[in-house]
């Protein structure tokens, strides 16, 4: 283990961490904040500390699958460390737990909140709501991503950390540099969080409103600013956030392929399928809302709440505008089910992505041809190439990897609490980095009620989340500390 | 498609279902029960049928892996078909939908019933609680299997009719031939069957009692005839009880090697890990009962039944001592994650099985070894021998197939049901042949109230987990139809 580079890297993430924390700090001193000097102290350090992490350059700069996996499951520990203290040192969120809960909810763009929301959310100070936000702006794209982009960490081995930070079963370089393509998802990124803000202004979103918003949306976190998230916001912005919700979803390749002309191969058939459970998801929910004598919905309301539910599940964001607890088990259903599908690789989403479900779909059914007709040597294939064997069986272990951390997760929830059903979509939620649940965690409800324990158990989910299972598990891992 | 020797299967094995009829009429004739001439015309129709399918031999005699997972799946659905005449013939259930769910539910030895648990049960004439219980005791080790050990089908190709119908990742041949391997398992289980029988009769339990009893523990189906399943017997009986649906539970092969006195052999990890878990699950619910406040049970009470409902859970049974459904909320999950875990393959439980757990848990930290030392070439090894890599894809592909059976079921469900525990474990319960669930189909309840359509997916369901996903799915394919 190469623990020079590591110590490096950490330092590295904490300065650009105090050069993150301008964002509140402008947006406290614009409002005459007194939270200003929080934000401040907590950037100093940040600063502090990173800076005596990036003394003395390693012997050697190298950057292996093993260091990768630690390094990125570090940072995002690190990060969430210094990223609570504004929280607790402003009393905002009195109990460091729950402001680390907050900070790694942001981080990991789950959205979940310990704060009620109502009264308590709206009494914020806008600064930390804007930090909120941002969190999920900057967790999103991945914040290794980011350094990558402007600074030259390692040469080389770079594609070890990209792997391990970003979400999916494969990462493809876009160009031929690390660099280069880190650099370009960025611009993209940035570029679609700009429209959407411009977007939102064209309603009747305040400027600080539209930043908020645009943050949480392109980050797909949630963390919203009003008591009922975005409810009372007129047809039109609720309809921007669901496109762009939609939009933030989808492989970022795809827009790279699409600003190249590359149509073709835009459309694959991961963006396919996506936009097909969409549709289908939609639909069938509405049927359900209209079917079902016990909602008043209008079909025009019924197909707007749908859209917009489904739109905030399946990418993973959790803004809503109905309280879809309350809906019957069938649409219930099927919100639960999105949520573990989550959206594409390559997105902002979260979740089991829609890459994995093609494949782990095409796997299983080139299984079973291949027990009809055992001599046969075929191979999976998608958008007409061959997915690597290895590919293929990563991605199984994945399923597997993931099903256990939410099922210990589950069980020990339950020694807090007792309704199953909280419990269930509590795991659900975090794991997949959505933020709302059914039941207690539901649209109104919050996290604050549970245990110490229980919440860190969703520290760890949300972290295993975002980080895809492996590098949280190989961090609790004696291989992969020994020599 | 050779229909040929699909359609002479079929003949058989209504051949044989008109013999094991006797055991219910010879019930009726001794107690003078009126149903005799009910299951007399059933006897009839099968043996009439069957006898039609058996005539004219077909020109090839080859069984292929494609005829192998038909004739499996068409063989259940045939024999339940008219399993379920003398139920609705007598009026004992009316409905003929409803006949078949409880006649799939004996054969698949499931369990789960539409009869209420008290008076109605009781009521029930003898000679039809006996043919619940042979169901269960026909349906564990496999109808086909018995056919096999008595009759030479179709020469060399029987492997594979016996591996789509045993249960577990891979089959082993005991012995060189497979009637040979056919009649020692039924030998094994017969002579286990029977020595429970005279445990049963040194409690308080009359002959029919101990007979139906120990036909549902050893095909741990569950099917009781009391109203309180096991909770008014003695603790000698429910002792007895829990330790047969243990026994029920292991690999018959390690039965097979420990009568040739292949001890180490016998105690494989299979093994080993499943009584690791039945002990872990034992002490950790009696640790949950003992410290919640809201049970009296005394330490004694607590841990007999914990043990009892660990072992009828994961044997997969469904025989009852205490309503578990009103446990705290960790014991209640342990209990459902132990539903999906199931027993040992080639026992007479259901469930994915102890073995494919293993090789699930290998196979993925062997994936993540891969990531951590991507040049070392492993492999996966289990009792120091190594698991074929086609055995390992195989058995992802079966969790992947299991997990998509398992959504779509819970989904058609929620359409009728509004309750999403009863729903979730009802799902669990058919698919995982155990028989009560929680809520509405907890220890208290059965699947009465469910809508014909929610029963057909159950019953479809107790057919699949029965048959271990794969047959059932290729009977809808339509590749498996084409030529």
């Amino acid at each position: 283990m190469n623990f020079g580079i590591i110590k490096r890297t950490l330092g590295w993430i904490l300065l650009f961490e105090g050069l993150f924390f301008t964002v509140p700090l402008i947006t406290a001193a614009v409002y005459w904040e007194e939270e200003f000097f929080d934000i401040f102290v907590a950037m100093a350090l940040c600063a502090a500390c990173g800076g005596v992490c990036i003394v003395g350059k390693p012997k050697n700069q190298n950057i292996y699958a093993k260091e990768g996996f630690v390094i990125v499951a570090l940072s995002w520990i690190v990060m969430s460390i210094f990223g609570a203290l504004p929280f607790w040192f402003s009393r905002s969120i009195p109990s460091y737990i729950d402001a680390l809960f907050e900070t790694v909810s942001g981080f990991t763009t789950t959205g979940a909140s310990i704060i009620p929301t109502g009264e308590a959310l709206e009494s914020m100070p806008k600064c930390l709501l804007i930090w909120r936000s941002f969190t999920h702006w900057v967790g999103g794209m991945g914040v290794l991503v980011f350094i990558m982009a402007f600074l030259p960490l390692s040469g080389a081995r770079n594609m070890n950390l990209m792997k391990a930070e970003s979400p999916g079963p494969s990462v493809g370089k876009l160009v031929p540099r690390v660099r280069q393509t880190a650099k370009i998802l960025y611009l993209i990124y940035a570029g679609m969080t700009v429209i959407q803000f411009a977007l939102l202004l064209f309603g009747e979103m305040t400027v600080f409103e539209a930043i908020n918003t645009a943050f949480a949306t392109a980050g797909t976190g949630g963390f919203g600013f009003k008591g009922d998230s975005m409810a009372s916001f007129s047809s039109y912005t609720q309809i921007v956030i669901t496109v762009f919700m939609l939009l933030f979803s989808v492989n970022f390749n795809s827009y790279f392929l699409l600003l190249r002309g590359r149509m073709k191969e835009a459309f694959n058939t991961e963006v396919r399928v996506f936009f097909a459970i969409v549709i289908t998801a939609i639909t069938l929910i509405t049927l359900n809302l209209q079917l079902s004598e016990a909602y008043t919905y209008t079909t025009g309301e019924a197909i707007k709440h749908s859209a917009f539910s489904v739109a905030t599940i399946i990418s993973t964001t959790g803004f809503v505008t109905a309280n879809f607890d309350l809906w019957p088990a069938f649409s219930k259903g099927i919100l639960v089910l999105l949520m573990f599908i989550g959206a594409c690789a390559g997105s902002t989403g979260g979740g089991v992505k829609v890459s994995r479900v093609v494949i782990l779909y095409k796997g299983a059914t080139h299984e079973m041809k291949k027990m009809l007709h055992s001599r046969q040597v075929t191979n999976v294939t998608i958008d007409k190439r061959v997915v690597d064997r290895e590919v293929v069986q990563n991605t199984f272990a994945y399923l597997f990897a993931y099903i256990l951390v939410f099922v210990l997760s589950f069980l020990l929830i339950c020694i807090d609490v007792q309704d199953v059903v909280t419990n269930f979509t509590a795991v659900t939620a975090t794991i997949n980095n959505v933020g709302p649940g059914l039941g207690a965690v539901g649209p109104d409800g919050n996290f604050a009620f549970f245990s110490v324990g229980s919440k860190l158990v969703f520290i760890f989910d949300m972290l295993a989340g975002r980080l895809e299972i492996f590098p949280m598990l190989l961090l609790f891992s004696a291989r992969t500390w020994k020599k």
